[in-house]
């Protein structure tokens, strides 16, 4: 006998003779030159156009046809290199681990709900969250997924949360998310209640349980999604949405959506939406345009154009222009609304 | 002459001839479903059983048996994404540098104690953190490694370190922990003095050298450790711990510990604590049990009995259900107990 | 048709045939014991020497010489796994991307300004951050690159910035680092106002575009540089350094620095420094010594006198002692001075 315990633990650790396991690392790095008006420090910027991500993932084969997989995905912004707004959690981009197999696939941890991770392919800028797209605003009218969560943390996935994707069954597929009702420090939410009895206390469990849902149905050069989910504080959300391909170089797509804060708000508590857009790609050439409209109950409209352009250096790296134009109250207001526009170019790179 | 400083420096950044070292990355990602009841917000939750691991580590051959060593062990929670429990540093798992030789392994930084790295060979959970198992309670008799760190870091490390496994002689090692006394932002601790005037200030330093040591001995069947602690606020443990396997698929294991915090206590300064238990590995199937009391002097006594079973579906991933009742004063006091039920199921998967 | 939106994302996501891209992975671990006198809670302590760094970079060839390359680096403190001093940035080391070509290198994001990238070499620890060495507080003449960022952030890095670096022209090469105004929760800075009404709000936008200049010669044996910076509060720093080689194994270095506050103080705006050193290296030994000081108007000088051995045990991993004397006046006056020692010995380990 020539090891003994915690030998074992440092041969193990150090020279085992184990396999390294496949750990694929990937990324994306996307920084620019942006400028927005209108918004308080108003100077020009070095920020980012697409979220920037240092993700580890990996799939283990287990045999007839069933798959163990897992993905972590660290979330920054390179002008500053601090994690995502500086407050977001490490693994912003998903923590998830799951199956894989003729039944579908199970995850459980944190990710994108179904209904957003669906909804991306209907997004003129496919879903990234710069100010000239339409995703974090337009596109959920004014919707966030995940309200009793820390503050400042992401708005459009869920903690503590089961996702299923079904099998593809003739171009149909279903996806679900449903999440516990778990307090998570999240803020506190006045809601219907007053100052001092909020409607949610701070670190409050959720009223019922958070869920979504997206049915996408693809069949040759269309698509088409619908989507429902309701948060924690029970404001619920359903769009539809559709795409169209006349030719195989241009995507049309056009979307509709309405939020109900019925359950916290007494007064105006629908918002819809709706957004048009197309992408033209034409070989290293792709032109995007998109326009908008939010109408949230007693506010004015938010009007939103954008054009974008990009141009592919490679398979992995494109540089970008995007010009956009918002009309909105910026402070919610009935009477008032300002124009917003927007400026960005830059790089982007995946790895 | 064709290159200057900074074109220097790029070109070892970007496009240098410099070999890749071998940086291996292995992790471990756990989410499951649990309920523990009698805690606040006792929902059912999205939760890990096992801690989660990114970790990054490599081995280099010096020669002549000599090998530098290093590990960085990001810990994460699957259900948020966030750091353990949101507040822990980066590295968490370890960080440490060192060298390996036929004088054993001499490692510098952060890590496990030498009792605490020990000691999991004789817990039924291996050391898993769990609510089931007893490490993180029973099997330190309530002791915390590193008092005087920033309030809510872990409670088995050290940091400022340095760390000493000897090799194995005839079965036997000697594991020794060593760190500085130096502040490390801390909490107040009162002790024996007042809130006005606490035992150890906010930021204080430790009144000794806080030490970790462990002795094990291995021999076929049979393995058994001896273990000694002293924290940075004195608090002082012990244990003896053996395990036995009278067939290979089975081990059966004890072990007993006391936690003497005379130091900052006046009164009811021990904790006595011991465990029994047993793994049953038949094929895929592992069956756990283990059973377990600690005795604080002055509060009643904390009673566990626990059940587990994991189901290998691959070497790197199973599936897992746990069942534990405790029975203790969760508000601590001397007249009063309450039973905390507990249920687990989930998915382990290292990679 | 047999994938849909969601089925398609998972392939990409877990299946895809996509070639993994040439992610490298590289970093630095330095750890050691060391003691400095005359500080708070000076004890003994295990710190670094180096920075430590976890960083992951790549290149892309986009054919024609021109390639897309981008960093990210994790800066950690090993003693305790916490990111760099607790409250970096998680790429506290860097996060850019950028394109290389005939034209130079033009890179977007955060990283070490063009003077502080130049100046390393000019200093006889190369730039190691350490209480023995130069770099943070002579070499700089007590110049900040990066006032207005978050409290405790680097001193010598630019954050929302562009980097360029020319092609070396006959040894001569220009290195510009320009960053944007934009706010970056930065401290207050009174500056010539008042507690009350601050020069420099919490939160400040730059009062001028913050920019960072060096010229860099390599003629054989000799190499000189002309660096210039001024940050977000314009306080302005300039340099003048070279090194010669008098025969290969020996390097001998000086540089002269100048820092102008007047853009902040009304009285005692400069700061000179003079530091000068050697590195002589002989087979796996590597002899360092320097001398500096620093000479505050208005205030008493710092004089600093460090000698540093290194025995490489490896090309990768080497073993170090510093030794240092420092006398200045650490709470700053124009009448007192103290004797400040340090001691380090550790180990430094490349992967």
């Amino acid at each position: 006998m020539k090891k003994s315990l915690v030998a074992l633990a440092l041969t193990a650790a150090f020279g085992g003779a184990a396999a390294q396991s496949s750990v694929t690392i990937y990324g994306t790095i996307d920084a620019g030159i942006q400028r927005t008006t209108h918004v308080a420090n108003d100077a020009t910027q070095v920020t980012r156009r697409d979220n920037n991500k240092l993700g580890f993932r990996g799939v283990e084969d287990l045999g007839n046809g069933l798959k163990a997989l897992f993905q972590l995905e660290i979330r920054y912004d390179p002008d500053t290199g601090a994690l995502e707004n500086n407050v977001r959690p490490l693994f912003q981009g998903q923590s998830r681990v799951g199956l894989q197999g003729a039944f579908g696939t199970v995850r459980i941890g944190r990710g994108l709900t179904a209904y957003q991770e669906s909804s991306v392919a209907f997004e003129p800028w496919s879903g990234l969250p710069n100010v000239a797209g339409y995703q974090t605003d337009l596109h959920v009218a004014g919707y966030t997924s995940d309200p009793l969560s820390v503050t400042g943390n992401s708005l459009n996935r869920f903690s503590n949360a089961v996702f299923y994707n079904s099998p593809v069954w003739s171009g149909f597929q279903v996806n679900v998310s449903v999440a516990t009702k778990e307090a998570n420090n999240g803020p506190v939410v006045i809601g219907k209640g007053t100052a001092a009895a909020p409607q949610y206390a701070a670190n409050a469990m959720a009223s019922a349980n958070p869920y979504s849902v997206s049915a996408t149905y693809t069949n040759g050069p269309f698509a088409a999604m619908l989507g429902a989910e309701r948060n924690a504080i029970e404001t619920e959300l359903w769009s539809v949405a559709a795409s169209y391909k006349p030719i195989p170089d241009l995507k049309l797509m056009a979307s509709y959506q309405r939020q109900d804060q019925g359950h916290t708000q007494w007064f105006n508590e629908n918002i819809n939406a709706w957004v048009v857009g197309a992408n033209y790609t034409v070989g290293v050439n792709k032109f995007i345009v998109g326009y908008g409209q939010k109408d949230p109950d007693g506010v004015i409209k938010t009007k939103q154009a954008s054009v974008g352009y990009e141009y592919s250096i490679s398979p992995r790296t494109y540089l970008y222009v995007d010009l956009s134009v918002k009309k909105a109250p910026f402070v919610a207001t009935a009477t008032n609304d300002d124009t917003r526009k927007h400026y960005a170019l830059g790089v982007h790179h995946n790895f």
